[in-house]
């Protein structure tokens, strides 16, 4: 479902329900310009990856981005995706409070998501506008101070004195005797610019404290309130306020639903997607890379990159290859042996019945679609099922494999293999029954009859009760890929793991404040034997350590270097 | 008529016709994003608004650029205009050569163009690349090197050395005895990557300086050429480096045409204008004012800015009045007193029958429309026509008194405003006609005798032999406006003039060591009447001395400041 600017409130209802219903969200973005990674460099450092990171997300940003809610349809034994696609556009046309933004463009984006047939008219004319958390709350500040009349007194430049005491005189004549003026409802003082309507409200809130000065177009009215009727005007004007900051506020409100749901979030490489995410709609990136973990963390507690599941699961491997790219997990997942689970596109998300690659909210779907089959193949590998029975025995005993080995609780959430799950489905439908009360629901209802069972099977990511990950995709959650560092994942929540592929010594140092030293002294030492770097293990077990490294097969290489096995363990 | 990237190369000639036969060019850009003079400063140095636009134009491009050429059209007593609206995109699609740009894009900038219905697709899908002056010889240079094979070497990895080793052992079996391998006219190897490539041409190099390695598709070909095939072999590819880079070298070319036409280039506020097309297309702008001025100078040498016209001609304000927006000047010039001269719309370039405001190609027409109204109110001002007389005695009375007053040269370009110029005409359909050879030239010259002529004049901006411009015109050509400094304008081609209605005063400085100091003690003294800026008048009459200015009528000011009539002079 593309969600153009135009209908991005009246569809907010849609979006929220299929966050809240769903089982997990898949994410994806495409950008304005693309950071690339290392450059030349063969191994960089966390600090650094982070700060080129921090770096693009200031000068690139998200012009679409893909959502896709996966939902498990019990009476249809399947999952029904929903799929969402936003262009972003930070325009000015919805409001006045839009910040003037400037973002780069790398031609060279453009040029490959015009290969993708990208709509850039759509993008511009549809694009929806967005505020930051930090940009909400300094809007909010400023209005508020604005129509309380906080703001600081200007001087009376010369040339306006006159205009100014002309307008004092008159609504002192007007405050005087109201009924010897033309309008004796209120003064209206004719302005021609910004600096002459500040000086009225100055002159008013000085001179004439218990008369109430309000703007029109082209002149500035002033009027006496009772104390009523002032404090409706404030309340009035504090609900204009609220509601100019909702609209301007825009897209950043599916972010927050995502990040309120605390649900699981699916990216394929989503390390970059995630500082955008956050950058882009939440606020700047922090300094460094550890607060930046602690931000996404609270922001998303639980992310799966589909692309590091398969490059770390031996498993998977094993069947899928050392090719990660999300199309090649594509080919690969349509393998008989992962036909578990079934996933349909809910009829009212036809957009990708035909593939779309590279626009973000297909990209969404097929990574959530990659992962429920990745996943599943590792819940058979790890709990494989009882071997097969002639097909009428068949749903008796599964039926009783599962009283054995799962809680009651599980048992519901997993759906059955074969056939329906009555007792619970007849009693949803009946209550649906009871509180459908028009002619179309009925006839609805008596269609459930013939509803087709996929007979696939659920494997929820997390746990229905504790919410933590289930004990097969536990070891995954949180982690990232990041290429061309020490380490063999970026992990959110926890210390990274060195790559044990590379050659690596530790080195403690017996004081942190002599770090700086100790890697000249290091560099110094290693050099002739090759290129290195030296990554500083900031926690976990390796506190306060040093660390060389250097990769052992490092195939694409340009400038390769001596190596020395001595200087390495 | 759009001319996309598709069809560019095809469309030069008829670009390049159009700026040959023409009268003059009016040009226009549209930008990713708009450089905003002086921000909330009331005033500023010459030296600060060139860093300013400078610095824009770092930032951000032109992404349209519209031309219009104007032809005087003699059998039909007319101007004939042809737009051209060109879309540019840094595009890479269209050869690998192109720089990976980076710009700027301002949200806001985007708004107002998709106000005008700007097409962001065509933009993207159908702009034209291009290269500098400064990156095509770049381009040349390298291409040139590598051809030559004058790469500097490059140190050969541990793990790449068998593969070397192996390759060489190959080349060196085939070279000694081609036949008794199984391709006797080279011998193939395998590449994986760029390195390997550059290993292998370095190899052959180095070690059969008697061979010639050609890349192909994931391999190295290893031949013996003669010397007669070797010398081919490098023109050839010489021949293709100059190919490759006409093509990127792309909307370029237009601009260089224009370049080289010498012929007076209009515009309608340009020196914003002239700042992006300089950057974008010949070099990135010089470090000061002064260069910049030259280098502007050289590219274009005559320049006329139809806003500057307007608030600088005393005889057109009075007409016009204040208001010198582009919109503006087009609904005045509708007036009865500017009917000279006629215009119209080449028949091939229907794309403006309709108006299209802030398409870069409707404005460059546009103002180049206003230009032949407002010039042709100035001549007829600065030499009246005789009073009306009889319809039958018009004719003889005007070629009579043209007889008096121009040269004969002149006479033939001013054309006549009634009747047609029979005799000088006759000749010219003659040689036509005779060089015609189908049927279709000789049925469109018998349309000749229906052909109707609106009787305007053509005044000419320049002089035809010394290609200065005419009398009437001399003060405004190479002046820009350029708002909020302390000059009337900006001149390209001389010092500017200090604008008289600001309250100004010179300093002489006794050396101009001491400049810095005695701005800084000028501020002092004067800092307390209020804001005014310093300007070194680096050329002309008051070269060496220092100005202190301020407005006497800023009506926008925002913060105005107390001034002091005993400062000023």
């Amino acid at each position: 479902m593309e969600i153009p600017r135009q209908q991005f409130h009246s569809k907010l209802q849609v979006i929220k329900e299929a966050i809240d219903e769903c089982d997990f969200i898949a994410i994806d973005t495409e950008l304005s310009g693309l950071h690339r990674p290392g450059g030349s460099k063969r191994l960089d450092t966390l600090e650094n990856r982070y700060i080129e990171y921090k770096e693009a997300t200031e000068r690139f940003m998200i012009i679409q981005f893909g959502m896709c809610t996966f939902t498990w349809d019990e009476p249809g034994g399947r999952y029904i995706a929903k799929p969402f696609n936003f262009y972003i556009f930070p325009t000015s046309m919805t409001g006045k409070i839009q910040p003037n933004r400037i973002f780069m463009t790398q031609a060279q984006a453009f040029d490959f998501l015009a290969k993708q047939s990208f709509d850039f008219n759509k993008w511009v004319y549809q694009g929806i506008p967005y505020l930051t958390v930090t940009e909400e709350k300094e809007y909010i500040s400023e209005a508020v101070k604005k129509v309380n009349d906080h703001l600081p007194d200007i001087r009376i430049d010369e040339k306006e004195r006159k205009f100014v005491e002309d307008a004092k005189s008159r609504i002192r004549k007007w405050k005087e005797d109201p009924k010897k003026t033309d309008d004796t409802d209120g003064v209206n003082i004719n302005t021609r610019n910004a600096y002459q309507r500040r000086l009225i409200y100055q002159e008013v809130r000085k001179s004439f404290p218990d008369l109430t000065a309000e703007g029109r177009a082209g002149f500035i009215r002033i009027m006496k309130f009772t104390e009523e009727q002032r404090k409706k005007r404030v309340r009035e004007q504090h609900n204009r306020i609220k509601k100019d900051c909702e609209d301007a506020v825009g897209f950043r409100k599916v972010i927050d639903m995502i990040s309120a749901s605390r649900k699981v979030v699916v990216g394929h490489n989503m390390l970059l997607d995630i500082c955008h995410v956050i950058a882009q709609f939440i606020q700047p990136l922090p300094e460094t890379v550890h607060e930046f973990k602690k931000l996404s963390h609270q922001v998303f507690p639980l992310m799966i990159d589909t692309k590091y599941l398969c490059a770390a699961s031996t498993e998977l491997r094993a069947v899928i290859g050392s090719g990660t790219a999300l199309e090649n997990l594509r080919f690969e997942t349509n393998q008989e042996k992962f036909k578990n689970p079934y996933v349909d596109m809910s009829i009212e998300f036809p957009r990708y019945l035909h593939d779309k690659e590279h626009e973000a909210g297909y990209d969404a779907y097929v990574t959530g679609l990659v992962l429920l089959k990745l996943h599943s193949h590792l819940e058979i590998q790890a709990n494989p099922p009882p071997p097969e029975t002639p097909e009428e025995e068949k749903q008796e005993e599964e039926v009783e494999s599962e009283k054995d080995e799962v809680p009651e609780e599980k048992r519901k959430l997993r759906g059955n293999t074969g056939g329906w799950n009555i007792s619970d489905d007849e009693e949803g439908e009946d209550a649906n029954w009871l509180a459908s009360d028009d002619e179309d629901d009925q006839i609805n209802q008596d269609d459930d009859e013939d509803i087709y069972n996929y007979g696939s099977t659920r494997y929820p990511l997390t746990d229905h009760e504790t919410r933590k990950p289930t004990s097969v995709i536990a070891g995954f959650v949180n982690k990232v890929v990041m290429v061309r560092t020490a380490f063999e994942y970026f992990d959110f929540a926890n210390p990274e793991r060195i790559d044990p592929t590379l050659e690596t010594f530790y080195i403690n140092s017996a004081s942190s404040n002599d770090i700086a030293l100790l890697e000249k002294e290091i560099l110094a030492l290693v050099s002739e034997y090759g290129k290195c770097i030296i990554d500083t293990v900031s926690n976990g077990n390796y506190d306060g350590r040093c660390k060389h490294s250097q990769t052992k097969n490092d195939r694409e290489a340009i400038n390769p270097t001596k190596r020395d096995q001595e200087y390495s363990n």
